[in-house]
């Protein structure tokens, strides 16, 4: 048995997440499809975590046990063949067996892309968050600096998904300004709960519309009570870039 | 009378370009339209010139002229509520009668943005040229130099749609690299043949991928002669950035 490590860059908007479903088009069912026809192994993958319906990915990592003589430049190629434009192998490389693309990782980075502009875009829309009043940058700045480090962020996980373990840290926060309009948030962390980084957004943006002082923000974390927080941001701003190990 | 002057973004995957036609989708018959719901005038929109199906614009330039009460922020606003999630107005004035928008332009701006990587995106990717093998972007620096200035284009002219007059003043042209492998194009001119960009384009990428040598580009500017240049670029890479008055 081959243990190989893939590198994953998908549009999310036409699946029903990373999860596979008995219906519905996901990202694990389209991969896990395609290795099954090349190698005739019924594998599971294993992603680094789930992403949620619409969510994209520049750096999913995911990684399946195969018994097969096929390399991993085989697999590439024969998995871009055969899967759909919208889901592409960046990478594949055979990795030790003991590599758990989930359990071996040290950290993920998310990116978050908000417009602020009181038109909203036509190009690139699948792929953000049009917010259309100006939006307050030095306030979010100001309090999204108290994520940094360990915490508790039970407040900001999605609720009906609770984990026994809420505590993650977070290494970097930065919110850039590109363009005219372009807004975007990234954060880097051990790990993440279920749409923390959608309802950290969500709660963001509602103290850069003024619905929210900076200073509550640290409040709502250190509330660890959902019902506290803003609501979630939409899936289509979010996107995997990166899973370090 | 008043004259309307709308600066339009727009998502052109869907669309058969700009012009209006009878049975299929396009900006300029949308935006028509929409224009008639709000004011019951039958208006003929003026474009800053046609774009072809799949082309993109950030700043197309048009401009109608309309017997109404209706202000500019009025049909701004209304147009983007009529209008599909594809099509927006991103400003909307109110000109002088001679204002014409195709007549009055001094310039316009196009990108082309190819993604260069052995791996083609999943993600942008209506809106790139995903070519494979590596470019040699310093000989396609070298072969488009001499298009600045005053050229007949005539060896870049789509075949089928003649102009009378061939020559075009290029003020501007530079090819730039961003992140690890989009490759952008920008032109300006002041005016532009049919398929001009996107046969410059294909004629260059022949040269990064060595077909040709950057001698040969300027011989088939010189040549006039359209069946020495390179293929057509895809449609999709192209948008129209913006038009100067």
């Amino acid at each position: 048995m081959k243990n190989f490590k893939i590198i994953i860059e998908y549009d999310g908007t036409r699946y029903h997440g990373w999860q596979r479903q008995k219906k519905d088009a996901t990202i694990q069912g389209e991969i896990e499809d395609a290795i099954w026809t090349m190698s005739h192994n019924r594998v599971t993958l294993y992603g680094s975590g789930r992403t949620d319906a619409g969510v994209h990915a520049r750096g999913q990592t995911a990684n399946f046990h195969c018994d097969t003589d096929l390399k991993p430049e085989d697999f590439q190629r024969g998995l871009n063949s055969l899967l759909p434009d919208d889901i592409v192998i960046r990478k594949c490389d055979q990795v030790q067996d003991t590599f758990h693309a989930r359990y071996s990782a040290k950290s993920k980075i998310y990116d978050y892309t908000i417009v602020n502009h009181p038109v909203p875009p036509a190009m690139n829309r699948q792929y953000v968050w049009s917010i259309r009043r100006q939006l307050d940058t030095m306030a979010m700045q100001s309090a999204m600096r108290c994520i940094i480090g360990s915490h508790d962020f039970k407040a900001f996980e999605g609720t009906g998904s609770p984990r026994a373990h809420t505590i993650r840290h977070v290494m970097a926060a930065a919110l850039r300004e590109s363009g005219d309009r372009y807004l975007t948030f990234r954060i880097e962390a051990d790990g993440f709960l279920r749409f923390m980084v959608r309802n950290i957004v969500g709660t963001l943006v509602d103290v850069g519309l003024g619905k929210r002082l900076p200073a509550e923000f640290r409040q709502i974390l250190e509330s660890r009570d959902r019902s506290k927080a803003g609501a979630t941001a939409p899936a289509r701003g979010l996107c995997l870039m990166e899973v370090k190990y």
